[in-house]
């Protein structure tokens, strides 16, 4: 008996049309566990008469390509790499690729087995923000890369790797913003978060090294943030530096302790919308008021910041663009281009925009 | 010559230790394209010198279990979804399972085709936050149910289906949430948003019908909306929906149209992130102020809803024990566990929380 029928045949299909159970045929077409010689011969001409297709699976094994793109982000529930993945997603569907998408919640580890996994599920490539600081740590995407599996950088550059990197200049970003605060005529600016360690360095140089051993953005930011200081001639004091685990609940504590210095910070620069958040309810706890009493400018503009009061000057992030030219470059790369210029300085740097609204203002006398 | 090494070798290595081209051994090691026999021979014998493991997916295919769970969401950039995915990545994670992530954008289409990437990767369970709204439009979650794959619903229930769905009381969370308003003193409360169509009806029983069509949980919300103006005796004005596209831009569209009323709100529920932040862009545009002239609950509570300037009082969701939950009644299935009881009423109901914070006052004279 042949059967009309538009949608594929299940395995439950081909086991009645066999006369044999599901577990049978599901052995049988999943080619493992035992099923008797007599049984699996009719499984197979049961499936060959519902016309049962092997899985995409089966077929990627037969020929080489899933139309799959993996991506590896630090954290899914930060709505910048939310943003970054509805990026990357689009612009492979438009190419007819489906994208799936593993979270590392910043752990170096994590984003091993994820590449791992991803490597045997058999993507066509990986776009990933890594937490890997340099070659040493990059095991993993080499070894993609010798699989024939194309990976592209996406946020976070690793330095030393031979690799295309879509990114923002997160130092340049930093600087307009710190300048901007120091045009106003700030000259106490706090930087809100910096490296999550637990003593507080003196040294500016052993804090950027401290910040950038922990994440590549991390870094660079604040390396911005000195620059500003620097370009305008303003001394780098440490106690403006935000130390210690990257939370609210942190931020908050150490801007209620800036505030509560001698020589009060009357700016804060936030690299993260967290550390927007902790700053904005140190602010309020300690009484003060934004912008007459502090200013502020953040990272990564949401539709919240323009709604706050005052709706708040922020550092736009150019999210769906970034996975998109990170989606674009990794196609480029499955359908054979070379890859990134042998100097490993190879990168695809994307614009951000400082969106000015309210929450800058002159220091109060 | 058998190498001491404790990574796993590439494709690469075995093609230099068989002296062929990485293309030949790819393809022998693969399974795909022709290859002579004899370099075919000297290809297996190197990848058995060198104990080259076949990868995850072909020994998936001969054990029939992946560690893998996948997760279908409507839209990751949606910061409710992320804390649901985060909340079943960990739970899955501490039972050894990886979890891989497809967003739809809201597309049933989208959803159909997510469904069967993951049926054709294999993976061993799979949660949906499901746009299926009965038994006729959810013949790919029978599928993989077919397929010997378990399915869990989170967030949406899907009506007539009988699968354990982990979902919060959202007709319940909305009753209350009006309730609360109403009990302020108020009596024109307007919706935000409401089903996404053209025209306005009068009768609520099509705009129910209207909103139930598009999504379960906007059905329950609507509904929730009015029980609490039956409980307290108000009468139904259609004028106090918004219809439309659900987009932020809409939603100022319709509260300013709402604002503007002779006989205008004074009140407004929000049923998601981007209709409160619309909602206050168009209280601010015309000049209102929250909550002396226009008070305002929401749900889907966040940290930028606590520093609002006035903090907002929101509905609260279990982001995290809902992706908890579901990931813990998924894993059970896999291990062998009963599904839900043959009545397809079987639910798994988290609470909801009303944060109280001062976003609602009594209506100005």
């Amino acid at each position: 008996m042949t059967v009309e029928r538009s949608a594929p045949p299940t395995i439950s299909e081909v086991a009645a049309e066999a006369g044999v159970g599901r577990a049978t045929a599901a052995r049988t077409l999943g080619g493992y566990g035992y099923v008797s010689p007599e049984l699996r011969s009719r499984v197979l001409a049961a499936a060959e008469r519902l016309g049962y297709r092997a899985n995409a699976l089966a077929r990627s094994m037969s020929t080489g390509v899933s139309h799959t793109l993996g991506v590896i982000v630090a954290d899914i529930g930060n709505p910048f790499f939310a943003g970054v993945v509805r990026g990357i997603s689009d612009a492979s569907r438009a190419r007819g690729f489906d994208t799936i998408v593993l979270s590392t919640h910043e752990s170096l580890d994590e984003e091993i087995a994820a590449m791992h996994v991803l490597i045997d599920k058999q993507v066509d490539g990986i776009v990933v923000a890594s937490a890997a600081l340099g070659p040493k740590t990059s095991a993993h995407i080499a070894e993609a890369w010798s699989r024939g599996i194309p990976v592209v950088l996406v946020d976070r550059a690793v330095p030393g790797l031979e690799l295309d990197a879509v990114v923002i200049d997160n130092r340049e970003a930093a600087r307009e913003a710190v300048t901007a605060l120091i045009a106003a005529g700030h000259r106490r600016v706090g930087f809100v978060w910096g490296p999550p360690i637990a003593g507080r360095p003196d040294r500016r140089r052993d804090l950027v090294d401290a910040a950038a051993r922990n994440l590549w953005t991390d870094g660079e930011r604040l390396r911005g943030y000195l620059d500003a200081l620097d370009d305008a001639g303003l001394p780098f004091d440490a106690d403006l530096v935000m130390v210690g685990e990257k939370t609210e609940e942190r931020a908050i504590a150490e801007v209620e302790r800036m505030l509560g210095l001698d020589d009060r910070v009357t700016a804060l620069f936030c690299t993260e919308t967290d550390a927007v958040t902790g700053a904005l309810r140190a602010i309020r706890a300690t009484g003060f008021r934004v912008p007459a009493d502090v200013s502020l400018i953040g990272f990564d503009d949401s539709s919240w910041a323009a709604v706050m009061e005052p709706p708040l000057t922020m550092i736009e992030q150019p999210m769906l663009a970034l996975g998109t030219r990170a989606a674009e470059v990794l196609l480029a790369l499955i359908d054979g281009a070379p890859r990134s210029q042998p100097d490993g300085a190879f990168r695809h740097t994307l614009d951000t925009r400082l969106v000015e609204r309210s929450s800058v203002a002159p220091p109060s006398a």
